[in-house]
């Protein structure tokens, strides 16, 4: 995936407005995390009790499509500018990360699943922190 | 469709914790601006000139993502408290809305489909702003 | 929303490939029913026992998704032809609708949100069919 | 990404209804392609000559919706059967990858962004295949 990332990136015809190692971990970090959630939530809905993991279900769900949309924001915003757009959309996927990696790091120790998709929350809330703070 | 969100939200076992008017009314808008856009994007793709029109697909796109993304967390969260979390979504989404509003209606005497967009995306980011206003 | 999609339609600068009625009431079935199985996976998780509504949550999801890119591969196809793809999709997102609508119909007596989404689902189960039969 | 994608499943509370590694390794691709298509449809409306790539941005929004949509039912099908559905769903995104990746190579020697992407699609297709050939 980082792969195919840096290759789009590098074979984008106009320049990159953006640092570009920043930009791509923040996409694939977005990539990873939207999965993770994703994933999660199923995990969540297939434990013998559900009811306590509701609320870690709709911060997957948030997570995962905040996560998802940012990619494509972040995508398309390599060589345009809105930089207003971008940092709003930035501090909301950062927020639904970090609120997600919190819920999912309450019990990732009785659920591992919970505990594989906070890291990916954490690593992604750290990234879109990295890149807000150069717009 | 205005029908089948009353409807829903109505049904919804337990407490709605907004104003239900103006939380009904900013979905259906998100839903109907989403629908706008992709539809304005794929009309932009098929003007006979597309050059000058690359941008507003692109905040076409954007704003698309936006608004599907956000009517998916506001559903979410009629009856669970994410506070900070919903306040940055209903921005990132008012302000992507206000982007390509400004460029539909920029071009919206040469591309009536373009007119109807921007109405769209004005109803759109008055109906979040609405809503993050009582948050 | 059904005002918005017919605006669109008949703004589009070139010929529409497929019935014009036909289209417009699939895209307006797919984003209601749509946003019907975003709220009934919520109002489910909602339920004080949501243990016996796991399998409609999943249903919901799946339903949900697959109306929403249907919606957004409809409106591009508006003017454009990839009939196999098309018809693929139209395939898929009516049998999510289906499995969807039989899961909910099968406790809509007891949840009142189930009633609503199956209706949603089978009216556009049915909407798929019917453009799909054109193809 | 993979390694999340992998750990996710291992960790998944119930039994995984389809080959692991086939199920993992279309996850992955379906995450990869999404990203290599929305990617795609930037770069090329970056293009100085963007009138020949309508039809391959059209492809590129098409197959980065499905492979999105399919990368989250295939998540949430682990362990749970609906077998009709998900070989609609992985046939329809074969044909979107196959219809993508055709548009992209036909001008890969003029735009490596096409090459890349070509590459990315023509693995989705494959992975979906191999997927669909165990149901």
């Amino acid at each position: 995936m980082h792969q195919t990332i840096t290759a789009m990136v590098e074979t984008h015809p106009t320049e990159i407005r953006y640092d570009r190692q920043l930009l791509e971990e923040c996409i694939a970090a977005c990539a990873e995390c939207a999965q993770a959630c994703t994933s999660c939530a199923e995990a969540c809905l297939s434990e013998t009790d559900v009811d306590p993991l509701r609320r870690c279900i709709r911060a997957n769900l948030d997570c995962a499509d905040l996560c998802a949309t940012t990619a494509r924001v972040l995508t398309r915003h390599a060589s345009y500018g809105e930089d207003a757009l971008l940092g709003l959309v930035l501090a909301a996927c950062a927020e639904a990360c970090r609120a997600c990696g919190d819920e999912c790091a309450s019990h990732a120790e009785m659920h591992r699943h919970c505990e594989v998709c906070a890291g990916a929350c954490r690593r992604c809330a750290e990234a879109c922190e990295r890149l807000l703070a150069t717009l």
